[in-house]
């Protein structure tokens, strides 16, 4: 017997047999597509960086229902590379693997997998006059190392990287495909669009798996379960999933079929869920944000704002001047930490501050208004608070946070708040609650 | 032969036997130990999650010079985690596996471990007292599936985890240590401190890394490797690595040898890349931030600072008043985006704001002597320019700030930036130019 396979049968030698059998169910008759990713990169491998390319792999995966069953990283070295895709394409139906694409030395993937699958690497012209074209139209003469990125493995479909100068690959082998990605990861982006996307879509077609994200403000994880519940019991309680982060939560929703069948499940588990949640639901989509939305609202209704931190710090105002334009609603703002400057700034009376404190519904109140006559605008939005870690008493602890909203034609509204966490979470929580608080006053006079 | 085998032979088959060979070297005379890291738990193969516990464990490891050679993160299935198992241990000296050691029934790193090595799981008397005690000390009843917790596999090493139920282990096999860990990162945190470093102390002994982070804003990271070529010639090109991000870069050093060597040798490399670098370095250590070092600076030296702003519409309040204790030295501060603002709230004269713009020298250096004078600080720092994506022109582009910093005492200070990137980035930058110009200020004056 080769000594490789003596060796291989020593190493193995006490295990019981059932526990290698994972590694040898060369893909029975199933129905659901089983992957993996591997990262290739020494970098990968320290304290400083993650390998992220893998999450959007996972996405494109998940939407046509390919299951993800494992990750690796190994380092840019030329026999780990090559052994962990043996394993992997040995075990699993669909193996993708990002980086190790690029012209220096260290990048060797492309001779790996060559090795692992017995097959040669060969010049291709086309794809040479392409890159030698692409350096020329830079101004620049190609150096010689970018050679390499014109060598496919023996009987690869070339991935046009429109991007940069890595062309993917993909490639057939036992029955498993095996899909070469670049690692830059806008490179990566253009090729899971351009090629992994396509090629699902023709292998998984019904599988397919369409999503819908509805986001959900100042909601705390516990009750919005609560509140989830008869939608867990009327729909697929695997079609809903929560995703929770300080004051704003994701709820993912997911459905498989034909695309009318997705887009009508869809549909109705949102609308159930709205009715559910109220008007804690603020926008759909991932890329959606409370910014984004209170942005939209006071542009909509030509509502102008104005500032009045204390505590926050002008947290508030930078987030409202997030979005693009918010020059035509945000007027302005001031932070004032010093009694001496509520006064001063905002016209807040000496005897509200002595009798009720800076952080209290009464001075709250006097800085919404006080916003609203000094900078100039339709309503004023006031924070105060103590958001720690010092500054807590018995009265009111570290988290306690008055936050109103007033404007010159309507009422004035007020919350009081007990946040947790230490002094960065408290003041993100009170920016995010106060944005709510406008939002909602916002929708409630019926803009949409 | 047994058909397991057969069948692997079958998979490997065509492969070159040197391939092979990685997976055959049962640890060669090294002197480098080689470890590999598990991560186990289907929520860390979707979308949403990444393992950062490998993150803390390779600190840990570096520090004793242990390379990690690769990672894998594999689903909650035994079959799995035993498999992936097997071959780690079959290839590295030291193995790390994080997660599936809660109580529920998916948790199942104990009973694979026990699959892979052959072990028997046997119930400790001891950690179910322990365990027992501990739920009587929350007032609780234990839950019976938290009597899991207290199977320990057979000649495991027991490790307390004092945060929380479930205990750490260390096995040896075949010349591999294995370590198990809880998945929870403040649980692994305590383990790595109590557990994992001492042993490595015991076994990396003079092999051990140390390191220093230097910290340096406000320069790019091309004209930062100019300045550092000396250093990469004099010193060992691998001790010193350079982590950027927007404005602020990590220059890492690292050294082996006996402590004094080591303290030593980061001694000199610190000391001679901060005469290349100048005072553009800021701080040592990781977790040191320009935020903390200004705070520090302001407070050394008993001066107050307030702060105008136009495009980072209270960003650079918010960074101020990051520091617990702010109110020391933070007074407050505007955020004018009209010119009307800058003239009520500021003085800003209307001749400047109409013969140079809001975006210029003139208008900066009033806004900064109007926040000195309005809002009574000793120091007032002032911020004006185009964040985009609108508002460019030919003579302002997007990109184009003006920051300014005067005192009662002492002369303006006034620079023009040209910052590249998106309106976030730009207002990010902008920022932490005005909050380093204020450090280089404060530094100059010779507070320390």
């Amino acid at each position: 017997m080769d000594p490789a396979w003596a060796c291989q049968l020593e190493i193995f030698g006490a295990t019981p047999v059932q526990l290698l059998l994972p590694l040898c169910q060369v893909r029975p008759n199933m129905h659901r597509m089983r992957a993996g990713i591997l990262a290739v990169g020494t970098e990968l491998l320290g304290t400083d960086r993650l390998d992220t390319n893998s999450l959007l792999l996972t996405g494109a995966l998940q939407r046509f229902g390919v299951e993800v069953v494992r990750k690796s990283v190994v380092r840019d070295i030329e026999v780990d590379i090559a052994a962990a895709l043996i394993r992997m394409i040995a075990e699993l139906d669909l193996v993708l693997v990002t980086g190790g694409l690029g012209p220096t030395s260290d990048d060797l993937t492309r001779e790996a997998t060559s090795r692992a699958l017995n097959l040669p690497l060969v010049q291709n012209a086309e794809l040479l006059a392409d890159l030698q074209a692409r350096f020329e139209k830079w101004g620049q003469i190609m150096p010689p190392s970018n050679v390499s990125q014109a060598a496919v493995i023996s009987g690869a479909e070339v991935l046009a990287n429109r991007r940069g100068t890595a062309p993917g690959m993909r490639l057939e082998d036992d029955g498993c495909t095996l899909f070469l990605f670049p690692g830059v990861p806008s490179e990566l982006e253009g090729l899971i669009g351009s090629s992994l996307e396509p090629w699902l879509e023709s292998r998984a077609g019904q599988l397919q798996i369409e999503t819908r994200v509805l986001r959900i403000a100042c909601v705390s994880e516990s009750a919005l379960e609560d509140k989830l519940a008869p939608a867990y019991a009327e729909f697929d309680r695997h079609n809903i999933s929560v995703l929770s982060s300080p004051g704003d939560i994701q709820v993912h929703l997911s459905a498989t079929g034909d695309p009318e069948e997705r887009q009508e499940l869809l549909d109705a588990m949102a609308q159930r869920i709205g009715v559910l949640v109220g008007d804690a639901l603020y926008a759909t989509g991932q890329k959606a944000s409370l910014e984004g939305r209170v942005a939209e609202l006071l542009m909509a209704s030509g509502t102008t704002v104005s500032t009045a931190e204390s505590c926050t710090a002008g947290l508030m105002a930078e987030r409202l001047t997030r979005i693009a334009g918010s020059s035509d609603y945000f007027v302005g703002g001031v932070v004032v930490y010093s009694n001496r400057l509520k006064e001063r700034l905002l016209g807040v009376s000496p005897s509200s501050l002595e009798r009720y404190g800076a952080v209290s519904r009464e001075v709250v109140l006097e800085m919404a208004a006080g916003a609203v006559e000094q900078l100039g605008s339709d309503l004023g939005i006031a924070i105060s608070g103590v958001a720690g870690p010092g500054g807590g008493t018995q009265e009111k602890p570290v988290g306690t946070i008055h936050v109103a909203i007033t404007g010159n034609e309507s009422e004035a509204i007020h919350r009081e708040l007990h946040l947790p966490g230490g002094r960065r979470r408290v003041r993100w929580l009170a920016s995010q609650w106060a944005l709510d608080l406008l939002r909602r006053r916002l929708q409630s006079v019926g803009v949409r």
